[in-house]
């Protein structure tokens, strides 16, 4: 019997190892080609399959397949795109099996957060719903690093790394000029919900180098009298403070931050970020210069600063995907466990994906100081291995030689286009 | 004789390799202990000098001094601070001798930009004017690269590497959105008035991996309607597209962008970037989804990814202007020559401090497409070898291992203070 084939996608805000995750599955699929035909990799994630818009990775070399170890952004595209559920539209799922019996696909694997698995996990229940025999299989991405059971989430170990690398940099500059001129350094970071990214740039100051860093956090409420009378004090004691701002942050009434209702001189409504209204309140309330900065997809992409634990990390999780999907399973999603902090060691875990789909997992309130500004010891336990290590991509001429893979089209087969 | 002391000092924004000129600075002198005695440093720049505010770095280990050459930021502190011209302040002038003379200082190093080779060439001319015997030789560095005479300025080179690395690694992101999600992805770099950083994003795009980036340089006026429609062209031909744009980019009216008279709810002015002013036109005449990042600090503080070239031309340059000393040289600044392109050769040159101070180079007109929104293969010939090569500093628990020294101050010998 010819071996079925396997279809594997990406979703949601890509990461800088996302990639490694799907050489991870690529990889390890053919390596068992008696079991699983070709990889066909959703073009823009599920979308891909929906639209019949297929790309066959057999068509790629070892070499490149081996360079999305090295590659960010998602080498196959993605989406921001949530299947309807089953009993509203089931047309999206008479069209899924449609494309996966044209194409004869047994295994679904699918990258991505906490909205992907709750797409992984209808598309899982499809076999006992509609008779269509499939496997499915989340493996986790996200930079949030807020989905449950997993012990941290892959991507989010580089983009701690960039940010208490960033954090380090930046204070040490504002440190130099602090005498005469700039004396609070803000930078925005991600974390619509949780914190997870801001407590990284608490990790920039260490032992072997303090440096005076306030953290405001979306899980606690902003308390601006509190957070200025820090600020104040941590430029009269060192010259000078960063802050590193989660854009999720609130204020007691609940509303974003960031949404302060800027206007241009012609009144229009201006989406700026919450390191602006950060800095304006340094400047307006406590008179000092300040600089800020947005490090938004610098942040996710930076490959060239990747952690290595994180893609050691993101490349098992494919490669344990493939492996459950051979073992039989279904509607499952590898994880990381922690098995010990010194040395760290970690192992690969299994979570069925409905203890999984919908679940955040906010920072517990012990990995935040009492004061609400800084990271506890236990916070930097958890985290410092997840930044060990680093993974420099090859250079060439000066830059990173990531690769763009061919993404030959699958011919397609159904008479039937399908409308997204 | 006991040999003459030098002082060193930084000056104005700090880069991610001023200290690699700090350790040239000293280590060249600790070579030649005959000729010069101990390497005091202004503690934050020439005001360090006139307040007798010295720093002893014969208190440092070689250990330390060696890594300056890994650590961002200005180690001695640095300052925003221009000397008044002779005639109208003589005191900041005789204070100056008094300090010189009380702590022994014959050479006087001064690493800076455009700026504070004007504070070099004054205090070059005291010899002259005063009476005092001093040679006072300028290190250039400045990450804007628009210093004359040189080929490019010490700083530069690893802002540019970073612009071009982070251009490229976003631009791989927001190519992976694009079809359900950001289409736009806009960066803020640094250069108020020449584009020399804007240009560095070009360089993401190559033969190997073409990506669409338009930039923005404060050299062009900006066009909103041509803008426009060449953001609309790239996303229709390729889905998304970047922008690079410089803070200074201006309009016809000669008026920043980013002063665009920014409120918020309770009427205050805010200080907003280009950035978001940029991605506001891209929503509210495109209707285009975006996303933007401002790199700010972080540009020319990232070590992380220095540049080898740069690395190794802000150490010589230290080297260089010692050597320049000890031929007895004075008023003059260590410049880098460029010999070939390939294979890239580049020597040390000299430039008299007249031709310097407080002149800007602009790019060259022939280095900016005719279209206004690209860089020519002159400029990539240009910029090419000045990203070239990384020089990764060490790590240490998954953060580099950045020096903070111990800056001991000297005892003070002067009775009388001095009031900046």
């Amino acid at each position: 019997m010819k071996p079925k084939n396997a279809f594997y996608a990406q979703s949601g805000g890509v990461t800088a190892v996302i990639n490694a995750s799907a050489a991870g599955v690529v990889e390890t699929a053919r390596k068992h080609k008696s079991r699983i035909g070709k990889v066909f990799a959703g073009r823009n994630g599920i979308i891909g399959a929906l639209t019949e818009d297929l790309i066959d990775t057999s068509r790629e070399s070892a070499r490149s397949i081996a360079a999305l170890k090295h590659t960010p952004g998602g080498a196959f595209g993605s989406c921001r795109y949530k299947l309807k559920p089953f009993d509203k539209d089931p047309t999206q799922y008479q069209r899924l099996i449609d494309v996966f019996r044209a194409h004869d696909i047994g295994y679904f694997f699918y990258n991505g957060g906490g909205d992907s698995a709750d797409t992984c996990l209808k598309v899982s229940q499809l076999a006992g719903k509609l008779g269509y025999p499939l496997q499915a299989i989340h493996v986790p991405k996200t930079v949030d690093n807020d989905l449950p059971v997993t012990d941290n989430c892959p991507g989010f170990g580089s983009v701690a790394k960039y940010v208490a690398v960033s954090t380090r940099e930046a204070t040490l500059d504002v440190a130099s000029m602090a005498l005469t001129s700039t004396k609070v350094f803000i930078l925005e970071v991600m974390g619509r919900h949780a914190g997870w990214i801001a407590a990284a740039g608490g990790m920039a100051s260490s032992p072997e180098l303090e440096q005076p860093i306030l953290i405001l956090f979306p899980e606690v409420a902003f308390d601006q009298a509190k957070f200025l009378s820090r600020v104040d004090a941590a430029v009269k004691t060192h010259g000078y403070c960063s802050v590193v701002v989660s854009e999720g942050v609130k204020g007691a009434d609940g509303k974003f931050l960031s949404d302060q209702g800027l206007r241009d001189a012609f009144g229009h409504a201006q989406l700026g970020g919450v390191a602006p209204v950060v800095a304006g309140l340094v400047k307006n309330e406590l008179d000092l210069k300040y600089h800020w900065a947005v490090a938004d997809y610098m942040q996710r992409a930076a490959r060239h600063i990747a952690s290595k634990t994180d893609v050691a990390q993101s490349y098992a999780m494919g490669k344990a995907a493939v492996e459950f999907a051979l073992k039989g399973h279904n509607s499952v999603m590898p994880t990381v466990q922690r098995v010990s902090n010194k040395p760290y060691k970690w192992k690969v875990g299994m979570a069925p994906l409905d203890k999984v789909a919908n679940v955040e997992k906010m920072m517990p309130a012990d990995f935040i100081t009492a004061d609400g500004f800084g990271i506890t010891d236990r916070c930097r336990q958890y985290l410092a291995p997840l930044i060990q290590g680093e993974d420099y991509p090859p250079y060439r001429n000066g830059l990173p030689d990531y690769v763009r893979l061919k993404n030959v089209a699958v011919a397609k087969k159904l008479a039937a286009s399908f409308k997204i």
